[in-house]
């Protein structure tokens, strides 16, 4: 078993893209953007199968987007998008969870958005995916329900920058080291959770999760 | 010697205070915050004496911001105030660089600040201060020069929110863990660095740095 398994025990970062498909820019009445738009989670906010999901006190808007993760295998700093896949250690499925409304005060304010998407639990997480079990991490099936309904449906050819792209883009601004995670976007179809609420999503036919929803 | 000294190694988040000293916050003419504005660096922006502050390509306006860090010894979700300086394992000096041009440019967009504020070598960093050397860290001495002469001076009296306000109000969003690093905010006098340049910095008698910048 690859060492990167533990990937959220060794992992010391997580970085996310925002608007990585145009649907879902168009859903929040965002401009698509013209280069990927960054952000962190800390690895804090990790939560594994079997744990809930906790809406923060005081969010009355919290939201589901679900996206491929890159898992790093190895250690990246101002490298081409040629050699971005030799970074790439594997894959998981991961949920962004977003408390809508402190991002959209954070927003008008010109604020971070670091406390919106980096809270407690905001990082549900599937078990790790071997990097030979994905032929192409541009082209998957990615898809999320809530109590069984259909709400994102996707894939990954529709991204803006491909994972590629964006592990060379990330590279320049910030060293990617083994373990951290990279968050590509979500497509459309993102809405609000509610307590009970119960989400699933999977990734391909390689792998799915599930997580309830607590107040 | 503590196992905190290693806290640069072990430390999974750093956690940052925006406008935390009125008399800065009016010099970047912002509102002075009536909750803290939270922000993170990756601990892969972490570099230590002996090495450069990197200009990142493309920003034109980089800024030395110096700050009390305050070293995490313990675990620590949604803690009181009474409680917090109970989770404090030590601390550092810090600077928060930032491009300042990437950071305008992201309040204007409502974008986050996290390449602005997150880039390799964003965060200069001095050794370990034992906890028991510090009396009271919201009374302290805080000031760094350029090429020796004088640009921040300022007491950690002044800062809007105390240290143990900010441990307790961080907790209740993302949990604390040991090695995790704080950095409280920057009193007045921020302003631009050029290649070349050899910033000095200290915190009461307890401990000072010096980093050169490169292009
Ligand atoms: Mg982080
Ligand atoms: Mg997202
Ligand atoms: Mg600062």
């Amino acid at each position: 078993m690859s060492k990167l398994a533990n990937f959220r025990e060794i992992g010391r970062k997580i970085v996310c893209v925002g608007r990585n498909y145009s649907e879902h820019a168009a859903e929040l009445n965002n401009p698509v953007p013209t280069k990927p738009i960054l952000f962190l989670k800390p690895t804090s906010s990790y939560v594994a199968e079997g744990s809930p999901i906790k809406i923060p006190k005081d969010c009355t808007d919290l939201n589901h987007e679900v996206e491929l993760g890159i898992v790093i295998g190895s250690r990246a700093s101002c490298i081409s998008v040629e050699e971005a896949s030799q970074a790439i250690g594997g894959y998981a499925l991961g949920l962004d969870m977003t408390a809508r409304d402190w991002q959209n005060e954070a927003k008008k304010k010109g604020h971070p958005w670091s406390i919106a998407k980096g809270f407690d639990t905001s990082c549900p997480i599937s078990a790790f995916v071997e990097k030979d079990k994905i032929k192409n991490p541009n082209e998957l099936d990615i898809w999320l329900t809530v109590n069984g309904e259909k709400r994102q449906s996707g894939n990954t050819r529709d991204m803006i920058f491909s994972v590629e792209y964006l592990i060379s883009y990330i590279s320049q601004f910030f060293t990617l080291e083994p373990g951290d995670l990279l968050l590509t976007g979500t497509p459309s179809g993102v809405s609000r959770v509610q307590p009970g609420d119960v989400l699933k999503a999977g990734l391909g036919d390689v792998v799915s999760m599930q997580f309830k929803v607590e107040a």
